[in-house]
């Protein structure tokens, strides 16, 4: 698990992903030699901080987002949300603008709902700050900042070791509405005519999804996939005696929606752990249902 | 008004409108024989659940969604609006999952807003259930579930006869926030050049719209078409004596917004007659608003 | 400041642009044999109201919406918004039916929220109404309706006469939720690359950003730009001593919100002078602003 809790010490707010796609790079240029098959790596001012491993003859996409949560200094070192990190006092955070690298603590006024920072020094306008990593791991469990989703980033690093034919899609922007699946998913299938997609993330537990049951194969939260699609996921899960749970939820939402509003005619599923503490820096995940999970994405990467 | 009644009878909730799609090949394939002109089909994977229909060269396509609101089985039989369906103590559901058919009714706690269903054992967690059909007629009135839409595919099953020049277009979603329009648009638009769309659906009795007054052309909705498009709409309707209404309202969309939001140059106009019940197992429409209709889809066909 | 008053009365609400896009087109026309290089104009049905210029081989673009917000009337001369205009009693407004022409009043009932107008004849239903022109000058100050965005789109035609290398879309439907970004974007990117964009329109002035201070960068909105992007161009600011002022808020939008959600890769940055009174008949700017803002798009289209 070093790799993850590596991961999870990058900066990478939303829009400003920079650090995470180059540390990716590095990592899988000298990794890859020890991978089943080595991937074509697609990336540059096209794909602005976003990466794309092609494996083989492709038939299926892994999307994994590389931004995260945070929060962007406005006025007077207020802090303005960067998606929807939870707030509370004295969570640390950590970013760097022109005068310097900036360690802080959140001042939360529960009254005025106003959110500021102890720092010092006025910081630049604009700048980025995001959770300090606080790896904790137990027998059964791990916890940590950006499990959302350097996890869902990480098992798709775990799949590329033996993946023979696939996409990996490392995306940008999810925490805040999107802004890079759309060019992605038109590219994978205009060049290679991929019509499925996996949603590589993190989700929560609910009064039905609980820890330790396996991985969870989502039927559709506020984006609706096509029935078939996930039908087709749970008879090979099913097929396999895999163990997974299913998600049915109203709320909350992914790539996949992305996906969904794109002009290209994608079939995507959510599939993902599910943990507790969501947005905060304390995300709390089940160790069973990561490994659950990589059995769940190496099988679909085979069947579909 | 058979194929209407027989249509409104097929399970076809967002996401799962296989039994739809493959209703309409079918009536499709074995009418066309006694059409004016026979049309192309185009469906299969790069169309996900969809279809279009082209007819000699055309020049504007009519879109209708083939998709319906319900309810997804969530945790113990919990039920999840899909779309925005009314709920009611009572309102009978179907649909089927990997036990079998199932026919329920719906059991509403006002207080806890729970929507659960009295079926006896627990339904597979992801199906989607729909209202149950039950068929009204008077001499001026049919009510039943699902004219939001099959009254819209219909309408264009009924252009279909006679039309020589022209696309319709069958599409998914529409209900929860679409999904396929954008495919769809993108396909016309650049085989065949289409930019002109009129959206067969099915609108709201307002205080300025009533029963038999005509169909409806909308102005705007949630939506705003190009103020050009509607006029010469307008103007064409007014110089052919037919009777309709125009709609203003500042709420409500259909696959127009789709169309609006996609990346081409779409004109769109919604038409369609006017309903009450709107999204409830007894939605209630005027015959002769459905002839009106008509008349108003044929003419705009040709002058368009 | 003839040129930016003349437009600021002329009729242009979302979905209706025509008159503006065709003032343009004349303007240009006849103005550009003074222009240091003449640009080739783009325009017609593919691109519906909007406008392009292309001068040179371009790798930036400057989008500036030309639809203002305003009212639609509904039934009984009801009036409904189109966009978010502030409504107030005794607001005057302007359009035209085919009736003839139209000069009106708001009537605002506070109670029941319904807005009317005094017009003593029913109004065509769908029939759009816009502020009227009321320009006030001070030493210092210009005041009047539709700053937003005729003074974007003044900006643009200035930065025109001296520009060797850009773009300049005029766009529709920015007040409305968006419609012709996606293809303009659409076109600029496949025809030319172009992957730069800055968003010349206006904001606001809030508790960190005064009038005077000089025109307004926005490091972000509800739309996340990419960050490399907003400190390329404050480095370029910074390092030519130009005024400027950064904003950060997170609410508020723009053409660059739709560029985002393209599925074009799109790297976009909003740039404009901030005003008091927004969406008022009254939109106050600073005219040293004016004078900041139109130096930075200068060295800005030379640069990037």
């Amino acid at each position: 698990m070093e790799l993850l809790k590596k991961m999870q010490s990058i900066f990478s707010p939303s829009g400003e992903e920079e650090s995470m796609r180059n540390f990716l790079i590095k990592y899988i240029s000298e990794n890859k030699k020890n991978w089943k098959k080595k991937p074509k790596l697609i990336y540059g001012e096209e794909f602005q901080n976003c990466l794309i491993l092609v494996f083989g003859k492709p038939r299926c996409a892994i999307f994994s987002h590389i931004d995260s949560i945070g929060f962007t200094v406005g006025y007077d070192n207020e802090l303005l949300r960067l998606g929807g990190p939870i707030v509370e006092n004295g969570i640390k955070l950590f970013g760097e603008d022109s005068q310097g690298k900036i360690n802080t603590k959140i001042i939360y006024n529960k009254k005025t709902k106003k959110i500021t920072c102890d720092f010092k020094r006025k910081i630049d306008r604009g700048t980025n700050l995001v959770f300090q990593s606080n790896w904790k791991e137990t027998e059964n469990y791990i916890q940590n900042c950006y499990m959302d989703n350097r996890l869902g980033v990480w098992n798709a690093l775990k799949i590329a070791e033996n993946l023979l034919h696939g996409i990996l899609v490392f995306s940008c922007w999810e925490e805040t509405g999107g802004g890079s699946v759309g060019y992605l998913g038109k590219y994978i299938y205009e060049k290679y005519n991929i019509k499925q997609a996996l949603i590589s993330d993190v989700t929560w537990v609910t009064k039905g999804i609980k820890f330790g049951k396996g991985t969870v194969v989502s039927a559709r939260d506020s984006g609706i996939p096509r029935r078939s699609f996930i039908k087709k996921i749970i008879n090979i899960l099913s097929a396999n005696d895999l163990t997974f749970q299913i998600e049915v939820e109203s709320s909350g939402g992914s790539d996949g929606n992305q996906l969904q509003k794109s002009p290209f005619p994608f079939d995507w599923c959510f599939i993902g752990p599910a943990e507790k503490h969501v947005h905060s820096p304390k995300e709390k995940v089940n160790k069973k249902d990561i490994f659950y999970n990589q059995k769940v994405y190496e099988i679909l990467m085979k069947k579909l």
